[in-house]
């Protein structure tokens, strides 16, 4: 098997030389990661400047990795669609240092990475840790481990992805495994706004998730506030067919 | 009615210029915008920076924008989330400069601020111009002012957005109005290799369209290869609902 290897946290972020470590003993593992953090860019993609690039060593049993100047999308653009490295079987975003729940997976570089593995027709998982300073990204890693037998095995269509969110506990306290849906995430105090020495404002984006959201228990946030790793299996077309006749009724054309 | 507009080729470029002063008649207009182009960043936000922003008179009765150091979805984040504007009926993307579609939408800085106006509970338009050099947004506007009013009139559910292109032709050529799905894009030649003056590879990231992609009429694509407007509706929630049960009998948790 061949799996390739990106995150959003930089080529090297103790998650990604976890987890290459870890599947090195079940695959072929090439690493094409950002050459430092790169949070929330989304799906964004570099197309006004070039991408470059250079050889890491990584922690794993002698594989290079490319570290890139570009997005996480860009990594796995490059990767498959530049002829980088060759085809993956899998794409694994991660493991990333914080969680990627609900709504707010549309401004996650690791989960835009996977998608970005779909999109290109290889079946990918976007994983994370739900904690920001959680160190032991073990059990993650051997979670992901399994899921890429079962995804190997099982099988899944190739235009599919899988969310994985782990809580930040040693293995014998996780309680389950729950496949989920994305929670439509709320958020309270996002903007913090403050004055700059020459009396302009200005703001720091942040915010925290309205208690009350997604208490449904099949939501992947519920999942992890049951201290239960959250799998969300996640599609990329983007269209609304619910709603299409709907449009066509307006006879916009008329 | 209250019309947020925002866009990715920044609050200066001709497209916001021209939909502010078209709709300034039929609504009160906020403009809440990128300071310079952000083409191609996706739904990034900016979390590791403060966002600064500064007024700037547009061209269009007397309008005051904002223009952000931010993200196209940090614009509309901030404008609602922030409070930085009366809330709105309708949030409009664009018009960009430049065709969003099919799955390339998950690149594009014009659909992710609708895509985040509707995760505002607001519902929005994206509206892009198919090509890159023509300079006449006048049908695109009115096209859009169209569809301003059968979205107040006729309403559609509040997660929803409508992504738009327009073919880049006078109203009397526009062969009519389709509303569209997503093309699955496929391209060719995506990345140039070049070598810099020490030796080192870099790329260049661009691409075609391969030629024979998404030849189904229903698709937005082949929409405007037949001069059409296309319409699509768009939703945010990535679950894949279809596959949760298959992966639910992977028994992860045993």
């Amino acid at each position: 098997m061949r799996i390739l290897l990106t995150n959003d946290d930089g080529i090297t972020a103790k998650g990604i030389q976890v987890l290459c470590k870890s599947l090195s003993d079940m695959a072929d593992i090439s690493v094409v990661a950002p050459d430092g953090n790169r949070s929330a860019v989304g799906h964004g993609i570099t197309l006004e400047h070039p991408i470059l690039l250079r050889e890491v060593e990584m922690d794993c049993g002698g594989v290079f990795g490319y570290a890139i100047s570009g997005t996480p999308a860009d990594c796995v653009k490059l990767a498959i669609q530049g002829n980088l490295v060759p085809m993956p079987d899998i794409v694994i975003s991660g493991i990333n240092q914080g969680q990627n729940l609900g709504t707010d997976v549309l401004y996650s570089g690791t989960v835009s990475a996977a998608i970005e593995g779909a999109q290109q027709g290889v079946p990918a998982i976007a994983v994370s840790l739900t904690d920001y300073a959680h160190d032991d990204f073990r059990y993650a890693a051997s979670f992901t481990k399994k899921l890429c037998q079962y995804l190997a095995g099982q099988g899944l269509p190739k235009d599919t992805l899988l969310n994985v969110n782990i809580p930040p506990l040693p293995a014998e306290d996780i309680k389950g495994v729950r496949v989920t849906k994305l929670c439509l995430m709320r958020y309270i105090n996002v903007f913090e706004t403050r004055v700059d020495p020459k009396g302009r404002k200005y703001f720091w984006q942040g915010g925290e998730v309205l208690e009350e959201s997604c208490r449904d228990p099949d939501t992947d946030i519920e999942a992890i506030r049951n201290n239960e790793v959250s799998v969300t299996p996640i599609h990329f077309d983007l269209t609304n067919y619910r709603i299409m006749n709907q449009v066509k009724e307006w006879h916009l054309s008329s």
